[in-house]
């Protein structure tokens, strides 16, 4: 039997609103929160753990099929208002159903597989850009992603949302400064390419990618750091026919990740 | 000298708000709204006709170098309070600057050049989607758009948005139910290819696209119609390692039109 939580000031309900707004409480507490029936049933179904669950009786009914068995999982089950769902919620329409998970613990560069394909990326600012690069990466087979600097949270609700559950399956690694680590990259047999809007830069269709590559594209506005360029084995660039500055993030990500696979 | 509207009740601001929420009063009036001052000197600068020009006050003076050269060209210039503006606004946290335009009108399949590459998109409905096809068409030097079915609307507030200017520049064709024209487009020598995801049809990387090729990408959750797929030329797909079913629509027509492009 599910408790039931009818007010806005439960203080439950108030530290779960945390969870959902910042990454600091994130991180602090060892969780995240998943937006969605579908969603949730996504991080159950690829081994996150379900700590607790929430949802509006509405929900409870139109999703049953999906709740049913994160029930099963969750430790704690609360039913709540739509009200109090609203706290919970990033979203403007709601769904109505929430999964507190454990958060996965990103694992360091020393866990790459020698013989992977990687996509790295360094101070990307955008959740939405973030999200469509996880997906696109599991689409294509990516082995995993690289995070150098200071990017946007993996878990946050909109980058789940736009990665459309590739966060709980595409391994994420964390790598700080890249200037810091790129020595011990390359002495370990990558290869690493980065990726600039330069015609002098080799062309990515001319490019081979081998095994324990780790291809790695900047922040929105600026690119990667100089001294990152610098640091890389080898500057790819996509040359194009238009009009190059309009190719945005998620876009240009998606055939250069095509490009490293393609065969 | 401007005008000042400070009354939400204002006919023209309940005109132009009808503007920014319905494709039937654009095609009416023959006009659309664009929102944000980057955006509207961007139509101006792609030489889109700029009939009228709204801003809030803050607006006027923030966004200065980018309204003036608009408000030379604008039949009509009215500043205006933002609690109005927030009716003329299809964002959170609007700038505050709208243009209303004249809205192009779409040619029609015989003004294809017959050595063009175009994207065709069929029954597309998210405005996200459309805009991000564009602007990657835009980037990658796509011959233009054709769109089939019942696609969203090119010059909704959110496709311009995520198009980031492309609707004022990539050239855009209607060509009604792809079946009742495809005879005629084959006579013409274009090639017709039907993007699939289906690995018995050809792959995407083998290939060849020739002068006068048409690529159509179907419909988010449910591809291309099964009668459009059968009145193409060839059926292509993107030959994929990983969870194929994850790559958005925006993810594969990057990778489709990087293809049709690529040498």
């Amino acid at each position: 039997m599910a408790n039931h939580i009818s007010s806005r000031k439960n203080e439950l309900v108030k530290e779960i609103a945390g969870l959902v707004r910042s990454v600091e409480n994130r991180r602090a507490q060892g969780l995240f929160v998943v937006e969605g029936a579908r969603l949730c049933y996504d991080a159950l179904r690829s081994n996150t753990t379900v700590r607790r669950l929430f949802f509006t009786p509405k929900a409870g009914e139109k999703y049953h099929d999906y709740l049913e068995p994160l029930a099963e999982q969750a430790e704690e089950v609360y039913t709540v208002e739509p009200h109090v769902a609203e706290l919970l919620s990033d979203t403007k329409s709601s769904q109505g159903v929430f999964a507190v998970c454990t958060l996965p613990t990103p694992a360091g560069l020393e866990k790459l597989h020698p013989a992977g394909k990687y996509i790295a990326v360094e101070n990307l600012q955008d959740p939405g850009n973030l999200g469509a690069v996880m997906r696109t990466a599991e689409a294509l087979g990516i082995s995993g992603l690289v995070l150098f600097g200071t990017c946007c949270d993996v878990f946050s609700p909109k980058t789940l949302r736009a990665g459309m559950g590739a966060a709980f399956r595409l391994p994420v690694f964390e790598g700080g400064e890249f200037t810091a680590c790129a020595a011990q990259l390359h002495q370990r047999g990558f290869t690493t390419f980065a990726a600039v809007p330069d015609s002098s830069a080799e062309k990515v269709t001319e490019c081979s990618f081998p095994a324990g590559s780790l291809l790695l594209v900047g922040n929105e506005g600026n690119g990667l750091l100089p001294e990152t360029i610098a640091a890389c084995s080898k500057r790819v660039t996509i040359p194009m026919g238009g009009r190059a500055e309009s190719l945005n993030a998620a876009s240009s990500s998606a055939i250069l990740m095509w490009e490293m696979v393609r065969s």
